[in-house]
């Protein structure tokens, strides 16, 4: 028996195997052309979501003369972490990965953290940028899958934070990219087993104390069953087209507020005939925006209707009170002051 | 003891009682001042929404120098139906309310009706637009709340029928108006007991036949259970902000279709240049529109993305086929053409 080849250790071409690389081909012809071999990084935890991207941009890269390498972030909250990141780092090399690299961080969970989920996902994220300056490497590839998305949209719908809290992860979020928005995470399994590669499953996936295990296990199964098939893909294709809508708003509101919005000495004006001008959903975006950069203050929807309906529902009232700050109608214009200075 | 006298009688205002009043009374006051005690109608089921919204109606259109009716409409889709109108009609005269009318409909669930709950809904609607014309009424109003907001939503992401379908119901659609939206059906059950109304239990509502039903009984819970409570409210008031968002963006579309839309000979034509410049969330409304306007045929959001390449992701290729029309870009527009005309 001749000994193994490269080429002969290469996984048969199924289904699977192809939608994953499809969908990271398709990221990569995004990115501008370069002579000079320009290098991706896979954000690797081992799970099968990155580790099928990681086989993925191992295939595909040098077929777009680009080059793919791999980062493990170890969190260190775990007994066997070190084991698990070695354990990836070694899966990354035998796909021909380059460079690889783990990197430890530390979480910190203290106050004002904002959670140990939200601890762990902000250490992630700085390390995987340090680690693409480092190599200066144009993109960071992460493995999120439109169950994911899914679960995201979920969560911020629960959250109720306004419509943006829908909008679900962005396929390209400076140099974080995420290819796999669009595949089941059926898919990114079936491509390992495809391939013959053994995803880490982590222990934290079945932990209920997490808001998303919850989602993944009891609320989309519960969906599902009740409303039919196809709602992770529902939920999927809505994030995508209300993050359009709403950077479209966003973008004109911003626009809008270099036109109307004054500096005065009382404090902040803007002119009520502009607002009325405007429909409600640029009015309410000016006002949030207005008050959350110059005064660090983020208006929940109640507040800003109140401050809005100064110009909607004008019976004479003098003004509005907000946390840390007061809105009053002077003169055609509404004005924004903090409220230490009234 | 005394005896009771009609002003003892009037139910105490608890809460729940003046919490549908005041929803009650801020439509009245939105609607235009009268002198002749313009008569708005109740759309009354028996069942406690609507019933707690006549009583409410009863109370407060006479302080408003309006007058309240009601309408019933018997689908006569169950067996006592009739019996079920009568001692809603019973109810409303008790309440003050005048005009009381009754509407036996038919129900069409033939096909191309839509299923038997679309029939049911658009032969309802058809018959309360008929009272409200023969009777000269200014507005109807429908007793839906927070809750069937929020099963309209969940429905819509089920459906997943693009952002639109998220928008739920309308707190004002032309002459139906829906006081209740802010209200949980708690409180109208509340208001009902509270008033000594004995309110009508619709066995529909126990059918999980109805994906409504599923919906309240099954998935909601869920949601509040794993989630946290708030879940309605948090779907009710993002409903309202992406209805806010759709109406905006769905207006400046039809604006700009206005200037950059041309009918040439070889079909519709829209300047490529015009879509490249506004975002997104415009060019694939814009897209959208103009097929559904000019050959009546809704586009999918991917069918839309396919058409929206031609612009965006332009490599030469000469058109795409949709069902029923075909997109081709020339000289610097985008065609569409009826699939007949080719």
């Amino acid at each position: 028996m001749p000994l193994e080849t490269p080429s002969e250790r290469r996984p048969r071409l199924t289904p699977a195997i192809a939608d994953v690389r499809r969908a990271v081909r398709d990221f990569l012809e995004a990115l501008p052309a370069s002579d000079d071999a320009p290098l991706v990084l896979v954000g690797l935890s081992g799970g099968p979501d990155s580790l099928a991207l990681a086989a993925a941009a191992a295939f595909e890269a040098p077929r777009r003369g680009m080059r793919a390498g791999a980062v493990i972030v170890d969190h260190g909250l775990q007994h066997d972490s070190a084991a698990v990141a070695a354990r990836a780092a070694g899966q990354a090399l035998d796909l021909g990965l380059d460079p690889v690299l783990v990197r430890l961080v530390q979480v910190d969970a203290g106050p004002g953290s904002g959670g140990p989920e939200a601890a762990a996902r902000n250490a992630r994220y700085a390390a995987l940028d340090a680690v693409r300056r480092e190599t200066s490497s144009v993109a960071v590839l992460l493995g999120h899958t439109l169950d994911d998305q899914a679960e995201t949209v979920l969560l911020g719908l629960a959250r109720g934070a306004g419509a943006s809290s829908l909008h679900g992860m962005a396929p390209v979020s400076g140099v974080f990219v995420r290819p796999l928005l669009g595949i089941r995470r059926s898919t990114t399994v079936a491509a390992c087993a495809d391939a013959g590669l053994e995803p880490w499953l982590d222990p934290h996936n079945a932990d209920t104390a997490f808001s998303r295990v919850r989602v993944r296990q009891a609320v989309l199964p519960v969906l599902e069953s009740e409303l039919g098939p196809g709602i992770a893909e529902a939920l999927a294709r809505t994030a995508e087209q209300l993050r359009e809508d709403g950077d479209a708003l966003d973008h004109m509101a911003e626009e809008t507020i270099e036109e109307i919005v004054e500096h005065a000495e009382a404090g902040i004006a803007i002119s009520v005939g502009a607002l009325t001008a405007n429909p409600a959903a640029l009015r309410n975006r000016i006002i949030r925006h207005v008050v959350l950069s110059e005064f660090g203050v983020s208006l929940s929807r109640a507040q800003t209707l109140a401050a809005a309906a100064l110009v909607t529902d004008w019976h004479g009232q003098k003004g509005v009170d907000l946390p840390g700050i007061r809105v009053v109608r002077v003169a055609g214009n509404l004005v924004f002051q903090a409220a230490s200075d009234i």
